[in-house]
């Protein structure tokens, strides 16, 4: 029996087992499944077949029929992950979560939301705001982006540097292993230490290991009052300095972005307004809480206080920063010539840190801009060329990213803050771990997926 | 060659390459290291050795040395537990980290702070403050236990309802393998996602995958301004309406504790107060950051327009109140008359759940007294008997118990909230977890340590 008619069978039976509506092997909609939002690399190829999975029983199903059929299972969100976690491999087909996308219980009382993985992030948001609730992770994506995509790649977003990144909100977990045995981790409260940790061991690993069909939340409290500040510095070491200055007063911003000049210039050309003219960089911060307004008096204080020149604007001109920010996937998707990073190193490093890259982009003539958390000290560089230096320049642009992260781990960083590791930083994952955890992780994958059909490729190396 | 001998062997092999001073077969350190604080009792035996590690080659050279006698290795901090977690299995020996108690480095500007694990958790704390900081989870042994066993319970405490338990504050470990090996997990960074979260999975695994012998932590902000309520209410049920008030208008407390009349009996008797002249209940509460103030006035505003009899209590008072309940290990120790439970469950589910253990305790002729955060519905119900009653007492004490966990199982809850299965727990977790995933976890555990020598027969089943 050849490869193809056994792939044929596998169709047969994913349609009579889960119905011919939830299986598409047209091949326009293979295509469009077949990759995620990130840069456009040719390492995937077409599934077999998509399932849209509309209940927990048809994930059993599909994973119990690909597990017998040797296939593997690329899970799919709403495909906005830019590092390859949801690009296809060879012989496999796409498990689209997007169908399932009711919110199972708002418990209001317990602050907790049980959810289906296709549940918009935002959705969520809007379902749980009228009870003065969120769910905090607000990775850039999250108007487009799944609660179970975020829970694959363990999202962060801008919101984490007050409210934690995705594993800090999620207690539990409904899984469906490879074999297709559905199994619950974590529990339905705040608290709780009974057995080993699965649903954080879960949380980030990029369906390698198992799909998620349910998720409970924990929510936190929706600010009736937020307060934002757009500050204005001269340039990135000042910006950085502000950083340190409102760290140093001990406010924890909600929300705390810098925003380099060339950044400033890209948001000039979209939206007309004359940042890059005012000034080097931008510090963009969101108080929230009761004290949010105490808390904006003592960072415009310390800014003010920094010496420097620190132009404050207009409360509704930094909100509306800080949205447009907020909901930003940047100036336009990653290409050959254009990649977006997605480093972390310790907060104190940030600056030299930066001033590492300006130096690492000009030796390597390519451009650079750079938006970070800076918070978190997690820092989004994007890399490009011009388009007509052709391979000489995608060269140089993948010597840059390569120097880049290699100057984030040289200062105690890591490769990747929220992005995941997906296909695209798998080369790069053994400069940050040793072989012993390359090694341990390769056994856990192998108990929870002895078959290696889950995502393969992806996550771990 | 006898076991004996065998022993001799390892026991001279230790005292060879770690150094006499670091090895004893002293039998009241024997005894004494042979369990923890918990309930007396007597499923420990007498170790072969306790080896006392000054640094990480001590624990990589006892791990190597006890995985070739095949021997098993009982890790131990302060011995605060109160799960059994540190208490001894056959041919052991004992390793203590408590030598190992250096703060490796404070990172101010990264607010991140390296320690070995035999550092107690108030020593960080302390070392911090003079910097703004703190180290957030804060179990009422503070004073006493290490960071190294907070990390092998993921223990919780009080501030947790607002900043989180242990692995929220844990970034990176490192770790020695049951075979001697070193690796490290996590980062240095305050986000991260590259590989399996191996951190969070080794936070809360009480010792049995491998030995802590750093922890690199978060620290937060150390508020300098906190405000502290002491509300007297009729009842249980007013206190936790107290509570859910308290949720209604979106204030996150520090701290939010609630003690039923039996406790409040104990205070009196302990410090000479009148609080169960008072009322049926007290409910304490912190805010701290620059918004405690308003917060306080909020909270205090919404007690007292519950239209219930609330009597707050003076600031000093408040502050003498949370103080004493932080640092306090109850009014005595666990004996087999005497057990302090921590089951967690929904936070809407509380008042109800205080009413259930009552209904246990008087159906099975057993008293019982009951602290819990509240924050967290993290309850402490404290079950006793009259020692008088003997062999029949301990066995409506025990059915007390079994009820309890059962009852918080059924409303959603969990076993344990944060002081960890140990050895006490094991026979309960096969009731919340399922067959699947304790076989996922005896998975996980042979592949940290595949001849079953750390800590057998703790954490799981």
């Amino acid at each position: 029996m050849s490869l193809a008619c056994t792939d044929d069978a596998l169709i047969e039976d994913l349609i009579q087992e889960i119905g011919s509506g939830s299986v598409s092997i047209d091949t326009e909609v293979l295509a469009t499944c077949s990759h995620d939002f990130g840069k456009l690399a040719s390492d995937y190829q077409l599934p077999i077949a998509v399932v849209f999975a509309e209940r927990v029983e048809d994930v059993q199903t599909a994973l119990r029929l690909a597990s017998a059929a040797g296939v593997s299972v690329v899970p799919r969100g709403a495909g906005t992950g830019v590092s390859g976690g949801a690009n296809t491999s060879a012989r496999c087909i796409v498990l689209s979560l997007e169908r399932m996308n009711r919110i199972l219980e708002i418990r209001v009382d317990d602050e907790v939301a049980v959810v289906e993985p296709g549940v918009v992030n935002a959705d969520l948001n809007n379902a749980v705001a009228k009870h003065g609730l969120m769910y905090a992770p607000d990775p850039a994506s999250y108007q487009q982006s799944t609660i179970g995509g975020n829970v694959a790649t363990n999202a962060g977003g801008l919101r984490c540097a007050k409210y934690g990144v995705t594993t800090d909100s999620v207690l539990g977990l409904e899984v469906v292993l490879a074999d297709g045995t559905l199994i619950s981790t974590g529990r339905n409260t705040f608290k709780g230490v009974a057995g080993y940790d699965l649903t954080s061991l879960l949380v980030g690993s990029e369906g390698t290991l198992g799909i998620v069909v349910s998720v409970t939340v924990r929510l936190r409290y929706l600010s009736e009052k937020t307060c934002s500040i757009a500050a204005v510095f001269t340039d990135v070491a000042q910006a950085a300095a502000g950083v340190v200055a409102i760290a140093r007063v001990r406010v924890q911003p909600a929300i705390l972005e810098l925003l380099d000049v060339g950044t400033l210039r890209v948001l000039d050309a979209t939206y007309g307004s004359d940042l890059s003219a005012r000034g080097g960089a931008l510090l963009l911060v969101r108080t929230d809480g009761h004290g949010a307004e105490i808390e904006d008096a003592i960072i415009r204080s310390a800014l003010e206080n920094l010496g420097a020149q620190v132009t404050v604007a207009g409360d509704e001109q930094a909100v509306k920063l800080i949205e447009m920010r907020r909901a930003s996937r940047g100036d336009g998707q990653d290409d050959r010539y254009r990649v977006g990073e997605d480093v972390a190193v310790p907060r104190s490093a940030m600056v030299e840190f930066m001033r590492t890259l300006d130096q690492i982009a000009s030796r390597n003539r390519v451009m650079v801009r750079i938006v970070a958390h800076a918070g978190d000290g997690n820092l989004h560089p994007t890399f490009w060329v011009d388009p007509e230096d052709g391979p000489a320049g995608v060269g140089r642009l993948d010597a840059a990213l390569e120097e880049s992260v290699r100057a984030a781990l040289a200062v105690g960083g890591t490769i990747t803050g929220e992005h995941g590791v997906g296909t695209v930083k798998r080369e790069w994952l053994g400069w940050e771990q040793s072989a012993e955890v390359v090694e341990l992780q390769r056994k856990i994958k192998a108990v929870f997926d002895p078959k290696g059909i889950l995502n393969p490729g992806k996550a771990i190396v």
